[in-house]
This record gives C-alpha cells, sequence and structure tokens, in this order.
C-alpha cells in the first residue's frame, strides 16, 4: 500500500491561538488527540527556518515543497505533498521553502 | 458576565489542509464540531481583504487587532483581541490589519 497523508482527524482538541514562528512565516495550531498524543498543523512561507527538536516529531509534507536538512547531514533531500520524514528528538533540522506555501502535520512522541 | 475568547474547542473534526486566500495573507484551518456546527481558526497578516458571506458569521478577534467595515456602512470599526462582530449572510465585510498578525475564529450560521 502506497503512504496517504492524513486529510482530517476526528474527536481531537484544537487550541485556537496559533504558534507563530519567524514572524508568522511558519504558523501552526495544536491539537490533542483522544489518545493523548500531541500533532500540530501548519505552514510554512517561503524562506529558511531553523527548528529545534525536544520530542521526537514526524513531519508529513500535506501540500506544497520543501527541502529538508537534518541534523548532522550534508545532503538537502526534497519533499513534495505525500512524504514525510522523521527528526530525531533534541535535535534540529533546517527546512526551506523556495516558493508557494508548504503545509504540513506535525507528529510528536 | 464579560466576553471571554474561546482558548479550545474539543470534541472536533479538524481538516489538515488549511485554506488559503490572498496569496496566504488569510489562513485558516477548519473544524466541525460535535454538534455539526462549523468554525474556522484563521490568522490575518497585513493587508486589506475582502470577503463575501453565504451563511451568516461570527468572527471573533482572539490575537491581534484589526479594522472592519461592515457591507453598506461607512465606518471603520477597530477590533481587538477578545471582541467581536457579526457578519449576515450574503453580504460582505472588509478587514484591514496594519500590522503584526491578527487571529480569529469564525463561526458560521
Amino acid at each position: 500500500m502506497s503512504y496517504s497523508a492524513p486529510e482530517q482527524f476526528a474527536n481531537v482538541t484544537v487550541a485556537c491561538k496559533a504558534n507563530i514562528y519567524f514572524d508568522g512565516k511558519v504558523v501552526s495550531h495544536a491539537l490533542t488527540l483522544a489518545d493523548g498524543s500531541k500533532k500540530t498543523l501548519g505552514l510554512i512561507f517561503p524562506g529558511s527556518f531553523k527548528f529545534d527538536t525536544a520530542a521526537p516529531e514526524r513531519m508529513e509534507i500535506i501540500a506544497g515543497e520543501c527541502r529538508v536538512r537534518l541534523a548532522g547531514q550534508g545532503d538537502w533531500i526534497g519533499f513534495a505533498a505525500g512524504t514525510w520524514f522523521d527528526v530525531p528528538g533534541n535535535s534540529f533540522f533546517e527546512i526551506v521553502v523556495e516558493s508557494g506555501i508548504a503545509e504540513y502535520v506535525c507528529s510528536f512522541g
């Protein structure tokens, strides 16, 4: 079976106020699922950004495209809608959006 | 009792993909509540925008500030976090954000 990006999440609690990073070039809304797990739904406008991780996270790109470089890796890897990457905890990643808007679902833990 | 802006919504279904308007200067995520009612959680970046309504809607400003002019009204009215305005169905409103990011909860029907 091929991977399919999630379209919606049911039975969640959503925070009304967004998380705003880099003067609004990255914004997200936080979800808590019924099992207590946390996700964010976000948008990334054009630019180059570095994010630190506490918990491990999976970033699923659900629209647009971006390039990503994980900590300690020399290569940038392109991700388009319908692809994903994992970031270890206590690490970081760099992400570049050249044009348009990349949208993501980030899952923690 | 004074009005208090909502902080979160529980037991909702949320669409992962955002609604993107005006090249991303207005973005929102759509919610469906347990009773079937619809809301969006959104952000408005600086600019001047006109929105048409189908159903009546209530716009609660939960962060930042904006100016609004309803259809057929000459005056612009300022709204800050913790205030709201109602828009009739089959109408429109103009909204201006001068700086920063205005965040809203829009409730339909």
